[in-house]
C-alpha cells in the first residue's frame, strides 16, 4: 500500500477548470490572432535560461523574486519576463534577423511574489516589440495602439482607452522648468490619478520644487481636450527645449497615423499624466484602461525604448512594445463576471447510444465528424437521464439518441439541450442545421 | 560602461528561428483542432509544482533527471511529463469534474537527460487522455486512434500506420506456456525489430525460456494478415486464459469500432509485438509509425491504464491516452526536411511607402487589414530595393509600393513576389484578389 500525498498546487499558481479554460483559451488565441494580423512573428524562447544571461542587467526586485537553481554545473533561471529573452534571441540571432523584426511571444514567466489575491507567481504575458537595427521610425510607435485596439474589441469590449505619452515631452518641459530631479517628479507626477491634485503638489513641495513649478506642473499634465486640441496647445508651448519640441513632434505623429489606421477617437487619447516606470522608456508610453473597471488599473502597458540589449552587444537596438498581462486580466475579469466565452462547449454533439447501439452511433459521429461537427459518443454504461446530465456539465448544445427506431427510420431525434426541444432530422439535414 | 555577457541558451533547449516557428506553431494548431473536434477539453496546469506531489510515485529515472529547487521553505520542481499533473489535477478537482472526464494538455515538459543530437531537456507534449471514475469502457479505447489518425492527416501525412495491441493478449499467452518471468520476456520481445527473431530467440533461450516456447513466442507474436484475419486467428487459439480471452475480445471490439469511425485498414493494425514499457500500461497499447521514416521510432504512443493515481487517492481511476512528443517529432522532420508550412509568412501583404506617402500607406493598409487581410507597413527610410529584399526575406508573397501617382490613380501596383509579376488594381480589386 503506498502513502496518499495529499495533491494540491503550489500557492500563486493559476489552475482553471475546463469551462474557464475554454474562455481563457479562447481570449489567448484572440490576442495572438491579432498580432499574426498585424505581422509581428511568433518566437517561443526556453522559459529555463542562463542565470548570468537572464541577470546580466541585475539588481532590483527582480533578482529577489527570480527563481534560480542548480543542476550539475550549471546555474539557471526561470525567465521573469519576456523582454530580457527577446533580448538575448535578437542578439543571439541577429544576422537571420530581418530588421526592423516584428515578434510577439505569449507565454509564462515566473516571479515568486509574495502571494496576494489577483496576483500570480507564474502568469502569461503577451508581448509585441518592434526592434529596429541602430534605429526604428517613429511610425512603429502608431502601430501598437492599433493592434491593441483591434484586439481589445475582438476580446468584447468597447469603451476602453489607450493612454498616450511621450516621456521626451515630460523631461523636456521639467528641464525648461530648470528642475533638476526629473525622475522624483515623474514618480511624484504618476500618483496624481491614485492620491490627487492637492497630495501631489504636497509632495512636489517636499522634494523641493517651487510652489510656482508645482502649479505650473500640475496645470501641464492636466492638459485636457480632444488629442488634436491637446496637440495644438502643446505646439503652442513656448518652450526652448529641444527634447520638449523632439517629444511633442513624435506624438504628434502617433496620434495622427493611429487616426490613419481607422481607430475612432473615443479609443485612444494624449495623457499627459501617464510616465510608465522610470528609466526603461524614453519615448512613447502607452497605458490602456477599461472605462467602466478603471479600478483594475492598466491592462496593457508598454512604450518605446532607446536600447534593448545593452547587456549583451555594443549594437544600438531601439524598440518599442506593449504586453497584456493576461493571468492577472483574466482573474480580474473572470472574478467581476465582466466575461463569458462565446462558446461554453468546443463540442457541438454528442451522440448517445442506447444498450447495443454503439457501433451504429458511432458511425453517425463518423458522418457528424466528416462534416467537421465537433462530435462526441458518450461510451459508457448508464441510465440516459445520466448521460443526458453529463452532456449537459459539459454544456454541450445538442444531443443525439441513437436506437433501434433511430437505425430502421434514419431520422434522428436531435435534442437542443439550452431549449429542451426535441426534432427529428435525417443526418443530411442535421449536418445542415449545425453548420 | 556595463560588462557585455555573450548571449546563448542553455544546450538542449530548443530555440526557433521565426519561419521555424512558423510551422511549428501551424503543427501544434493542427493538434489542439484535432484534440478539440474529438471532445477533450483544454488544460493548463502549472510548470512548477511541489516535489512531494509531483515525486509521490518516486524512484527510477525520473527523479534523477528532475529540476528540482528549494525557494523560501518550498521544495518544487518542474514538471517531467503531463500525466502526473493530469492524476494531480483530476483528484484535486474531483467534484468538480464530469466523467468520463476527456482532457487533452500541450505544454512544455522538463527532463535534465544527458545532452544528445535530437533530445531537449525542454520539449513539447501533446497529450490526450479519457478518465473514467472506477471504470471505463473499452470504446474509449478506440476513439483515440481516430484522433491520431486525423491529426496525422492535417499534418500532412498519408503513409503512417497506428500499431495496436491488447498486453492482456500477451500477458495471458505467456502465461499458458506457464511461463513465469513474463516482464523479461516482454522486455525480449519488444527488441524484435531492432535486433530480429534469431537474436530474440537467442536471449529467450538466455532467460530460461524453453526452444520449443521460444518457437510458441516467436510464431505468435509474428503473426500477420488483415486486422480481421489477426483477430481470427487469435480467437481460433485454444488457449484456456482468462487474461488472454479478455484482451482478444477488447481488442477486437477497438479494432472494429475504429474501423466504424471510418479509418482506413491502411492506417492502423493490430502488431502483436508491440508492449510499450513495462508496467503502466495494462491493455490496449499503441504506437505510430511513419511508413517512410521508420527510423524515427514511433511518433505517438499510450494506451491503458488501471489506475491514474493511485498515489493521491484510493478511488479507482482507470484511463486511456496518447502522446505526441512535438519537439523530437518536429525536430526530426525539420531536419530530414520532410515538412514545408502551408504558408511560409503570416502576413499577407507589406505596403511600402514612398517618401511622405507614410500616411497614405498606412491608410491603404488600413483597408487591406479591416477586409481581413494581413498587412504591415514598412516605416523605415531606406532604398526601394532594401525594402523589397526586407518583404522578400519574411516571405511576404505581396507588396504594394505607394506613391504620388498611386494616390492620384486610386490605382497599386500589386507585385506578387514569388512570381515577379505586378499588377495595377484598385483597392476593392486588390482586396478581391487576395481573399
Amino acid at each position: 500500500m503506498t502513502d496518499i500525498v495529499k495533491p494540491s498546487t503550489l500557492p500563486g499558481f493559476m489552475e482553471l477548470l475546463p469551462r474557464e479554460q475554454i474562455l481563457f483559451n479562447e481570449m489567448l488565441d484572440t490576442i495572438k490572432r491579432n498580432y499574426e494580423k498585424y505581422g509581428f512573428l511568433p518566437l517561443d524562447t526556453p522559459v529555463i535560461e542562463k542565470s548570468e544571461v537572464l541577470l546580466a542587467k541585475g539588481g532590483g526586485e527582480t533578482e529577489k523574486q527570480i527563481y534560480r537553481f542548480q543542476k550539475g554545473d550549471t546555474d539557471m533561471s526561470l525567465r521573469f519576463d519576456l523582454t530580457v529573452p527577446l533580448a538575448r534571441y535578437t542578439v543571439e540571432h541577429f544576422s537571420d534577423l530581418s530588421f526592423p523584426f516584428k515578434r510577439y511571444q505569449i507565454g509564462k514567466v515566473y516571479r515568486g511574489e509574495k502571494a496576494q489575491k489577483g496576483r500570480f507567481r507564474e502568469f502569461y504575458q503577451c508581448d509585441i516589440d518592434t526592434i529596429g537595427n541602430e534605429k526604428l521610425s517613429i511610425l512603429n510607435d502608431a502601430e501598437f495602439p492599433v493592434v491593441i485596439y483591434h484586439t481589445f474589441k475582438d476580446l468584447g469590449f468597447d469603451k476602453f482607452v489607450i493612454k498616450i505619452n511621450n516621456r521626451k515631452i515630460l523631461n523636456g518641459f521639467y528641464r525648461a522648468l530648470e528642475i533638476e530631479d526629473t525622475v522624483s517628479v515623474l514618480r511624484t507626477v504618476d500618483k496624481l490619478d491614485k492620491i490627487g491634485v492637492a497630495k501631489v503638489k504636497e509632495e512636489l513641495l517636499e522634494i523641493g520644487v517651487s510652489s510656482e513649478n508645482a502649479d505650473k506642473i500640475l496645470d501641464f499634465i492636466t492638459i485636457d481636450g480632444t488629442n488634436a486640441e491637446v496637440i495644438a496647445k502643446l505646439e503652442s508651448f513656448e518652450i526652448e527645449n529641444e527634447t520638449f519640441k523632439e517629444g511633442v513632434a513624435e506624438l504628434k505623429t502617433v496620434i495622427e497615423c493611429i487616426g490613419g489606421y481607422g481607430v475612432p477617437e473615443s479609443n485612444y487619447k494624449v495623457d499627459l499624466k501617464i510616465a510608465r516606470g522610470l528609466d526603461y522608456y524614453t519615448g512613447t508610453v502607452y497605458e490602456t484602461e477599461l472605462v467602466d473597471y478603471p479600478e483594475i488599473g492598466s491592462v496593457c502597458s508598454g512604450g518605446r525604448y532607446e536600447n534593448l540589449a545593452s547587456y549583451y552587444t555594443d549594437r544600438k537596438l531601439p524598440g518599442v512594445g506593449l504586453s497584456i498581462g493576461l493571468s492577472r486580466l483574466f482573474y480580474q475579469l473572470n472574478q467581476a463576471k465582466i466575461i463569458g466565452a462565446k462558446k461554453e462547449s468546443l463540442t457541438d454533439v454528442m451522440v448517445i447510444p442506447m444498450d447495443d447501439y454503439e457501433m451504429d452511433s458511432i458511425k453517425l459521429a463518423a458522418k457528424l465528424q466528416e462534416a467537421g461537427i465537433a462530435t462526441t459518443v458518450y461510451t459508457e454504461k448508464a441510465k440516459l437521464g445520466k448521460k443526458f446530465k453529463y452532456a449537459d456539465s459539459l454544456n454541450i448544445p445538442y444531443t443525439i439518441v441513437v436506437g433501434e427506431n433511430e437505425v430502421k427510420t434514419g431520422e434522428y431525434a436531435i435534442k437542443d439541450m439550452v431549449k429542451q426541444e426535441q426534432e427529428s432530422l435525417t443526418v443530411e439535414q442535421i449536418i445542415a442545421r449545425l453548420k
